[in-house]
């Protein structure tokens, strides 16, 4: 007889735990194989046996019934309604709930959280930002006494496999069709690659790490799209990677949230995240900056993260969530940037474009001009200047006869935690 | 008046949480500056307010004292006595504990596990790893419905710190002085660069990622004080880094738990990690692999796991530690190795080295041969084989007349992950 065989068969029978599972699609079938595969496991650790009691789906169950015979309820619908509706009942009726939908959290959070400290319960949604790499809890938990400065994160994998793609040389077309063919990405990508699946789950982190509440709508975002293969072929030469990095920090008294590309210089901890993971850096104070990093989503890997809150729910850790901070939101901060100009290839281009730059303080830090027959290009990495005075000063840089194209910026994460 | 003050003044006067902290030294005063600051917030979470109601240290404080007035103790004493008697008799007597003392739990952890189950309490040592690292909560609560398969990590910040510096070029003993020179390393540092405080916290993780109880003595370490410049010039020629690598992993249906230097290849999470940090690198099937990473030790990021680790007791999270496992200890396990020969420069050494190799079933990935005169240099790479048919090989080259010196191995962890 084995250890884990004597260990459960001397437990007395136990009332088993009651699961609820609202959705039946990738993630719910590969949560309630894992649930089977582990009930044993949990058991043996937590005295109570998780079993699935009912199961919603579009053509079957009653949600009253599922609810009335459940201890706790996992959302894995997707969407806003009816999840959002059945959360709140569940809620109202003094039931747990766990949920790993980014959308509805991002539009919806702060009613949720609202109505859960309304009603004592808990509402856990690791799954909703990282796939299985822990970062909800950690900043709940772990960190819940550390003010924190800054967080970084790639938070989609789809973007991150293609840039990854991209800078081994494919197009932006052949790498979307390659993360299309292995499962990366949507028939309709659109949500990844516009930066807005990133946005709602960076509006997740900041109420987490910084306890303002924030709407997907107040988050910046710029998605990968717009790319070309000359910007991946200029960094290399820079030393930078690229990466589609959320960033969500305090800036005089406020904070800032957004995504948009970014170059990252090689010794950034984010720099050696490639294919279809994620990671999150978290920068304070007392820790320096930790890194969490990890496949992204995956429907064993979302299984995985559901199953480890609906276990923190049993074992009675988690609190409901902590009431909302005010905070003001501040829009315009400083970056260094790349800047990438197409020009006529002819003396005094540079002293006039470095001239308008000047005018409008935005600091060089390095330039390299190529030649390309009757035309050039201009590459040059700022030091951080704020977007607003960066803006201005392209605007009067685009209006030169010898500019051929709208210039291009992107963003320089510089090694500040260094 | 803002929102933190509102959110405070409209709370009724609460009873506040009673800390009682034995050991005042660098972590202990850093924690109670950390807790002072942080005070405030965390009772604005959590609705009672943290203080420290008794210091225990070895000219003041009497322990029954403290204990009586304390809600929960803290003890960052270190070594083994008088810390374990008073973590058991706080326990026995029914009071929560959190500790950051990693030698006494590689040393009695069980005994301290079966306490806290016995009495119903808590007993929290996150800062007992990898410092800010959270990833004892990791395991113990993100994890805890995941079997693991293996656990690598860089759980020794001063060794990684060491290490760093000789692959720029140091000597052993030139990097060790910078460690010390910049409080990296003791003026004693044997405890670091022998591999036994790494083997102490892999003993930790041990026991919480696969249940069977670990002693200290259990874990074969090796250190970094017997590594060559040569052999990390020649890693650089294979593509390869240098790091003191923990290893716990599931083996031949029991467990294997280890340290020692070992290669790594480029891509693997753990290569690039530099300087004084911790990284921990967690595989399972159903996550694929996670991993966390940040500063080591260090008084303010000790404070901080600790602090963390009382609030996750304020907020009633965290269980008694489940009950152990019975799981054998596997010894010889497969490994890649890097092999070092010093050798006469003549006709036929290759062929009688990769002939006795290929009679003990070492298979042979990669080969460097270098003359330096006289002699020569020959350094090859192994596809992975057990170290006793290795050690056997070995022991046959080593008696080769042409044979110059002891033949060096040193252990090369392959991509498997990828």
């Amino acid at each position: 007889m084995s250890a884990r065989a004597q260990a459960q068969g001397s437990k007395a029978v136990t009332t088993p735990f009651r699961v609820g599972l609202l959705g039946h699609g990738t993630v719910g079938s590969a949560f309630t194989r894992l649930l089977d595969e582990r009930a044993g496991e949990i058991e043996r650790f937590n005295g109570r046996r998780p079993v699935i009691s009912g199961v919603l789906t579009r053509t079957r169950g009653h949600f009253e019934e599922i609810l009335a015979g459940a201890d706790l309820l996992v959302e894995l619908m997707g969407g806003v309604e009816p999840a959002r509706e059945h959360l709140l009942a569940a809620m109202r009726s003094g039931k747990d709930v766990v949920s790993a939908n980014k959308l509805l959290l991002s539009l919806h959070g702060e009613e949720l959280f609202e109505t859960a400290r309304a009603h004592g319960v808990r509402l856990r949604f690791e799954a909703a930002v990282a796939g299985a790499v822990p970062v909800v809890r950690v900043l709940e938990e772990s960190l819940s006494a550390t003010p924190i400065e800054r967080i970084h994160g790639i938070v989609n994998g789809t973007t991150n496999f293609i840039l990854t793609e991209m800078t081994a040389g494919a197009t932006y077309a052949e790498a979307l069709a390659e993360a299309q063919r292995r499962g990366f990405a949507e028939a309709d990508p659109s949500d990844d690659v516009s930066g807005r699946d990133a946005a709602a789950k960076m509006a997740i982190l900041a109420r987490l790490a910084f306890g303002r509440p924030m709407h997907l709508d107040e988050v910046r975002y710029e998605g990968i799209e717009h790319l070309h293969g000359d910007d991946l072929e200029y960094a290399r030469e820079l030393g930078l990677g690229l990466k589609l990095i959320g960033t969500a920090e305090r800036r005089d008294g406020g904070l800032s949230v957004r995504v948009h590309p970014a170059f990252l210089y090689a010794g950034h901890p984010l720099a050696a995240v490639v294919g279809p993971f994620n990671a999150v850096t978290v920068e304070a104070e007392a820790i320096t900056e930790i890194t969490l990093s990890g496949p992204g989503a995956g429907g064993r890997q979302t299984a995985s993260a559901v199953l480890g809150d609906v276990v923190s729910v049993m074992t009675g850790g988690a609190r409901p969530p902590a009431p909302p901070l005010e905070l003001g939101l501040v829009e315009d901060v400083p970056n260094a940037y790349y800047l990438h100009l197409d020009v006529a290839d002819r003396p005094g281009v540079l002293a006039a474009v470095t001239g308008v730059l000047g005018d409008e303080e935005v600091s060089i830090k390095s330039v390299v001009q190529r030649g390309m027959g009757e035309s050039a290009r201009l590459v040059m990495v700022t030091h951080p200047v704020l977007e607003s005075r960066l803006r201005a000063a392209l605007a009067r840089v685009a209006e030169f006869e010898f500019v051929r194209a709208a210039p291009r910026m992107i963003r320089v994460i510089e090694e500040e935690w260094v």
